[in-house]
Formats: C-alpha cells, structure tokens, sequence
C-alpha cells in the first residue's frame, strides 16, 4: 500500500451534521463546538450555511455563528452559499471558503431544484465568480457520487459530467460525497478516478457515509488512490435525511483513530476532539455516533 | 486491487456472539437462530461451545443445542473445545469442527489460564489429535492478535509463534482475530503476513470486531492480500468484555453488504440474514449491531 503520510480533515459537523440533526442547537452552542474542534487541531471547518431560513432553519443563525468564532490563525473557516443572494450574505461574515453543491443525479436535481445537473452547475458560474474575484476559496461538493435515493446506483459518467462542469466555472477543489452511504471500496473508487480526469489528487476530497457501514473501509480504499482530503463529522453529527434514524456522516472520531493507527498525520488531538464530540452529543443528548469515540469513552469510565 | 472472486463466511453469532451476551438465551432460540442462518445460506456455523458452565454459564446447553439442529448437507457445525474433557462432551454432539484457542499476547495467557502462550498451544495437542484421528476437522484462532487489554499493541512475533505452535500440533486452518478491535488495516496486515509464513493462504481466516468501527477497513486490507475465509457474527452479536458496553464481532451483515457491493460472491441471502439478525435482535431487545441491517430495515419500513 502507497499510502499518504498525512491527512487533512474538514470538519464539516457544525453545518452538514447539525443541519441533519433534528433538535435545534443556540449559535453560543455552535460556537463553542467550533472552538473546541480548533483546540482539538482542526484546520478547517465548515461553519454554516447561508440559506433561506424558510428552508433551513437550523442555519438561520449563520451570521451570528460567523461573528461568534474567535478565529485562529492557519484555519480555514468554509461557508455554503447555494446562490448570490446566500453568497452576498455570506461575505459580510468574511468566510476563508465557500461551499457549492451539484448532485451526480439527474432524478436528484430535478426532484430537489427542477433542473438538469447542468443547469444546476451553470448556477454557481456567477457565485464562483464573484468568490474568485474577492480571494475566496471555492469548493464544490459532488453530492449522491455513488447512489441517489430516487435512481439507485449512479454511473461514474455521471460523476465526471459534474467534475468538469465544476471545473468549467472555476470551482477550485471537489469533494465526491457518497450522500447516501450505500458505496463501496470498488465503486468509490470509481467515482474517484473520474473526478481525477478533471482535478489534481490535491484537489480532490473523499465524504463518507457512513450509514451503511462502509466508511472508513471507503476511506481506506480512498488513501490506497493517494486521496488525502477528507470531510468528516464529529461524534458522527447529522443523519440520513433519506433513512430516518439512520446514521449519516463518518465520525471524524473514527477517521482519525483509523488513520492514527496506521502511522497517517492528522494533526489532531484524538483526546480533545472525543472532547468535542461528547461536548455536543451530551447537548442533543446521545452518544457520539462514533465507536472509536464510544469504546475511549467507555475505557476512560473504566 | 486483485481481490478474491468469492468469500466463505463462518457466522460465529451463536457461539462468540451469545457467549458475550448478558441476557440467557434458551435453547430453542438458539436452534431457531441457527436455522435461520443456514436458509440464509451461511455455510459454517459456530454453533456452540464445550467449556464447563461454571466458567460459561450461557454455553451450558451445548448438547441441547447441537441436537436440535435439523443438519444442512454442506453446512459445517463448529463447537469449541478448549480441552479433552470439553472435546470428549462434544464429540457426542457429532461436531464437523472444533476449534481451540491460543492468544498471542503472554500476558493475556498468564493472567487467563496462568500458562505461558507455548504451554498453552501445547495443552491442545491431545485434543488436535483426537479430533484428527476422527476425522473431525480442526480451526484455531489467534486471539490478542493485534492488541491486548493487559499488554497493549501486540508484536507480529507473537502472532507467529502462536501461527507456528499450532502448525506444529496440527492444527488445520487458524483465524486472526482482533479480539478487542483495535486494530487498524497496516497492523492487521501485518498479523496475517506471519500467519501467512506457517499457513497457506486458503487456510487463514480473518475475525475482526468492530468496537473502534475499524472492521471493515480492516477486512478490506485482508481482501487486497487474498483472504478469503471471515468470522462473523449475525447481527454484531457478542459486546466487547474488556469495554463494556461497547460493540464486539463485525456484524455479518455489513461484511455481507461490503461484499456483494464489490462483486464479491458469498452465497448469503442478504434478506435473510437481515430476517435472522432481527429474530435474534428482538429476543434480546435490541436493535442489530449492524448499520447496514439497520440502514435497510429501516428502509423496508419506508
């Protein structure tokens, strides 16, 4: 195996999980999450989004989030912002990033924006624009990579269609997020050579699932390819909005304790960000959906 | 990846996996789990084990069960015999498999059974070769293959003196477990390249648990060396007695799930499995440790 020495972890639980958590969390909450996955090491976190309240109103707190955080020097605070409107919202809170979504599924776009995927792409041409002119980073996330809710299994076709379509309008970096948790290794790995075609390994991200189990084996299988980025989420924060009471998001938790252990640097504090993890799971009371987390918990209890 | 074409499975849920279970379960549930193993189409079944039931009391209806099985021709039943006494009782039962076990880790030897890892491995030599002389298959497992909960990280080195000591008396095909999951893919591979000096690769099975959720990354580094036989357990069955209230084996399930999403050939009828995992699951009051089963039942229920 031809593994990378290190790994950079986004850590995309404030918005991607608690968007996905049902219980409403206060911005002061948020913030002190934020803070804590600072001190635990991570160097990049996705903060919020800047979305119409009316549809996301877990995120209707964006600006008072984005204000709240007491920045540290070398991290990267990201913000999603699915059109201009949400985009010039979101520069007034000085995000380092900016998130854009496209979906490797035609029955998705239709079913959730009414357009093609092209179209979808095409919409961002103007975000993407204005986020470059102003020094903004720009990342773009490659939803339902592997599977869609609505048409099942997805051809890596259709991956690659977004990947260019992304790098047609600019978005400097890609995620290929496998929303619903049904891959494995091999079809992973699939959507991510096509994403190759048209991004460098530097600029390619793999987000699991882990809804099904196959996270970290699709995360393994990810390194063996010489992927180094990865979206995870602390305490496994967020559900599946298609299998309710299903869990969603990898556990940063248990990325990390996987890569620590084959000698892979994180950069993390796995001690602190469990920290992290219990500080919120005790908020939504639950247990942190991560078992490296539950069994470190359960040995520090003796 | 060369992976394997196809993968045998041996379920150990109703030896490994009930053994670590609080609550008793009566014999006729046990039967009935095995049963609805076996119409999944499992093909190795770890029914029960030969131990005095003042050690382990949730085995002591070891014969009750073997003889309530309506025997599959293909299917092979495996007890555990951890001397001639235990080999004796079961070999009324008409076992197709024993198995013995051996740790690689001497301090987990000395504090278990006050022996060394050498004397332990030599305790089973008269019982190797009763079975032999009847023509009753033999399987070891490499317990603490990886870590131990008295001794931490395991050296490969043990692992193979464990390997070789069983080679010596005879011992057929040997399991590497990580018997309290903390293991990761680098040094899981690392515990089966010495496995691999002593045993042919056809005769060498992987036993992983799941308590750090490292399972399947960890199955998947053993598919890429060729290994193609896994312990299981339907449902996660069996907690993790040195993290209590952690999750134990790797649920057969999620390994089924990984498999076949990989074009991988088990002859399990995932379906079923799930059927089966959930008949025991609700007995027990829980929900399957499985997030696969879990995700699809989920689904079923819409």
């Amino acid at each position: 195996m031809a593994l990378p020495n290190r790994v950079k972890i986004i850590d995309v639980g404030p918005r991607d999980g608690l968007q996905n958590e049902k219980q409403p969390v206060p911005a002061a909450i948020k913030v002190e999450l934020v803070h804590r996955l600072q001190a635990a090491g991570l160097k990049d976190i996705e903060v919020t989004s800047f979305v119409s309240p009316k549809w996301v109103p877990q995120m209707g707190d964006n600006a008072e989030v984005m204000a709240g955080i007491q920045r540290q020097s070398g991290v990267r605070y990201s913000v999603l912002t699915p059109n201009m409107k949400g985009f010039e919202a979101a520069v007034l809170s000085k995000p380092d990033e900016i998130v854009v979504f496209g979906a490797a599924s035609e029955a998705f776009s239709q079913k959730n924006i009414n357009c093609s995927i092209a179209e979808s792409i095409e919409r961002f041409r103007p975000v993407v624009q204005a986020a470059v002119a102003q020094g903004i980073a720009v990342r773009g996330a490659i939803s339902c990579a592997v599977g869609c809710p609505y048409e099942g299994e997805i051809a890596p076709e259709r991956v690659e269609l977004v990947a260019r379509l992304m790098a047609d309008i600019g978005v400097q970096h890609v995620g290929v997020a496998d929303t619903i948790g049904v891959g494995t290794p091999s079809k992973v790995q699939r959507a991510l050579e096509v994403t190759l075609k048209h991004y460098d390994i530097d600029h390619v991200s793999g987000h699991y699932h882990d809804t099904y189990g196959m996270a970290l084996a699709n995360t393994l299988a990810s390194l063996e390819m010489g992927i180094w980025n990865y979206d995870t989420s602390v305490a496994g924060l967020g559900g599946c909005p298609y299998a309710k009471g299903a869990t969603g998001n990898v556990a940063t938790e248990d990325v990390v304790y996987m890569l620590h252990g084959m000698g892979i640097e994180t950069g993390i504090d796995l001690d602190k960000l469990i920290d992290a993890g219990k500080f919120i799971s005790d908020f939504l009371e639950r247990k942190p959906h991560s078992r490296a987390a539950n069994a470190l918990l359960t040995k520090r209890a003796g």
